[in-house]
């Protein structure tokens, strides 16, 4: 079979904030071949994403996205690395291909399911598909005693593990830092995983290494994305104060190369990869054999729907030592609303993904209208692009 | 003063095609502050640069390039410097964020050259403005033939150093490339430099080194982007060979680190930045000092106007021992047209920027009106893009 029709859909909340929140909006897509349709999703700008597929060629390694994917035969995953290899060449020069063609990608392996009647975790070669204990993935509170009532609040909900990320954190002084995450452990107790992610808020700056022995001093498990994503040199040296506490990165990598990087030369100890940046399940899938052959553990980056979290634990569900998850907990209406099946806690508060086919997750198309957004661009009174009909 | 208006216009040729010819589209960009106007020119998809500055915020690091520009300072070379932080803090997560602002970037050195009456290379702090051996920037031809007919009217034009690039140039066998390798030698006589460009064609494959020899048999300068950009240990193992030809690449980076990862990590003796990709001058400079400090020579990537490459040479003006210019010679009309004043060969046949405020380039508005395209980009019927009128 061919692939028939990408489509695009564009969705988000009626207000949108500044807060580090990714799941305000988000890009659907939807994949048709023969009698199948697949769903994927991209972590990106909706309307950049949108126009790196369509826009029209600047020259041979600057075309877009569609010209190498429409059209495209798709029978085995031999065809998604082929178009994969198709994207990277004739889109060399444009920088936002790998994020809109991510959600793609994902959306081909979820249709590739459907016609071989395997879930994706199968197709990638694995026979077993582990069961992932979740971490609850939240921001930090403007307030000490916010933050405090979120960690109990989640302890309360049975959650065993805890990163709490963003807002003010890195941005004020040592002391309000520690403030953040004494009232996040103590919410917790002593007896949970707790991982604070810095949202690259020191830059480059080594000297945010003085935040390491507080950190370490409330027994916190990893340091998440301190700097900017390509500074390895920065990485390598905080890694190498050793004061008790790992480092985590590499959800911006939009190519497999860039997480390499930063577990050979950076010395991450939990490498992060969100699938819908770094060009789709294949190459995150690349990364998770690569740390689990460096004795580094892999996580999901996911910050979005479920759809996007079921993509997230594809590409190491058979990595029985690589058992963590993220999971976010304070997902917009939008998110939750993308897909009718969600991905609970058992009763022993583990995850596990669908043996169902492709990605596992039936998206919820009567739901999603409401928050459906008409994007026209037009070149030269030509239309490019018009929001398509949301259906199945 | 403030900056009152950034304006996007998307220029083309009536017809592109996939030949590696950037000159074939472009993105020109109008800053406005006060009574002054500067101009600049991103090297990326011009519909997908538009969408990365107008698109709707998606979260706190993924908002649009607009809100970290529009109304903001604009008195000194520090409060470029500013801008560029915000874009990296409120666009981390937009991929497409450094190749619009990379323009903007440009024209906003332009504008601030206009109010402080200088040249953009001696607010850069350099005090002498020297001159560059422009090396003819040229694809491969289809045939050895015609490619010894190019080369050979080269060197009558007064060049004494090439590069041929891209084409077929990888992509056949071995022999077919000596064939190539040996017309352009051919053609330029023995005196010439002659560069090759192979434009990523062997991707991270190491095997490529086979042709290490044969390049070097004909005396080739340097071999640029044998693989993918971010491939440094292929690069590292590469230059390693030491069979007496080196490597060139940077041309994708879109941040500074990669072009320093290049030359720490890839080994390359010459470091090669676009200043419409990697954001602008100041990081294009900033590579070059680095590059000044280390040993390896810094050369513009430019393969568009003469406004591109007025910009490309401010970065390292000032920089006496990196000789070397590229300077494209097969530009489309539309390319040429961007331009009134153009930086033509010497005497000695050599460059020379101008001594006149910002990039001293003046645009030819009249001659632009043709290849304007009409773009209108409108989300849930309000329009957020429409091409501006193209005035001075």
């Amino acid at each position: 079979m061919k692939i028939d029709a990408i489509d695009l859909f564009y969705l988000s909340m009626p207000v949108v904030t500044t807060a580090g929140d990714g799941s305000q909006d988000a890009l659907l897509v939807r994949a048709r071949a023969g009698r199948f349709t697949g769903w994927g999703e991209c972590e990106a700008s909706p309307l950049t994403s949108i126009a790196a597929f369509i826009c029209p060629m600047s020259h041979g390694a600057c075309q877009p996205v569609s010209n190498s994917v429409l059209s495209q035969p798709l029978n085995d995953v031999a065809d998604i690395t082929r178009i994969a290899q198709h994207v990277r060449e004739k889109s060399t020069d444009l920088l936002q291909a790998a994020h809109i063609f991510s959600g793609i990608e994902a959306a081909l392996w979820d249709l590739l399911g459907q016609r071989l009647q395997a879930p994706v975790w199968s197709l990638l070669g694995y026979t077993t598909n582990y069961a992932k204990r979740p971490y609850a993935s939240v921001l930090f509170k403007d307030t000490a005693d916010d933050t405090f009532a979120t960690a109990a609040a989640l302890r309360q909900q049975g959650f065993t593990a805890v990163k709490f990320g963003w807002g003010n954190f890195g941005r004020g002084s040592l002391g309000q830092d520690e403030q953040q995450v004494e009232a996040a452990r103590s919410g917790l107790g002593s007896d949970s995983l707790l991982m604070v992610d810095a949202g690259q808020a020191f830059g480059t700056d080594i000297d945010s290494a003085t935040r390491l022995p507080m950190l370490a001093a409330h027994n916190v498990y990893w340091l998440e994305e301190p700097f900017i994503s390509d500074a390895y040199e920065a990485y390598r040296q905080l890694a190498h104060k050793n004061v008790g506490i790992s480092l985590a990165g590499g959800e911006a990598s939009h190519t497999c190369n860039q997480a390499v990087h930063l577990m050979n030369l950076g010395g991450v100890k939990f490498i992060q990869v969100d699938c819908g940046r770094i060009g789709g399940v294949a190459p995150a899938f690349e990364v998770a054999q690569q740390a689990n052959s460096r004795g580094i553990t892999f996580v999901n980056h996911t910050f979005t729907s479920h759809l996007a979290l079921s993509t997230s634990l594809q590409p190491y569900a058979g990595l029985a030592d690589h058992g963590l998850c993220e999971y976010p907990t304070s997902l917009q209406p939008l998110a939750l609303a993308i897909t009718d099946n969600h991905l609970l806690p058992d009763c022993n508060g583990e995850i596990h993904l669908p043996d169902t086919p492709g990605l596992g997750m039936k998206v919820a198309l009567e739901k999603l209208r409401e928050y459906l957004l008409n994007i026209e661009i037009s070149v030269s009174g030509k239309i490019l692009y018009t929001t398509p009909v949301l259906s199945s």
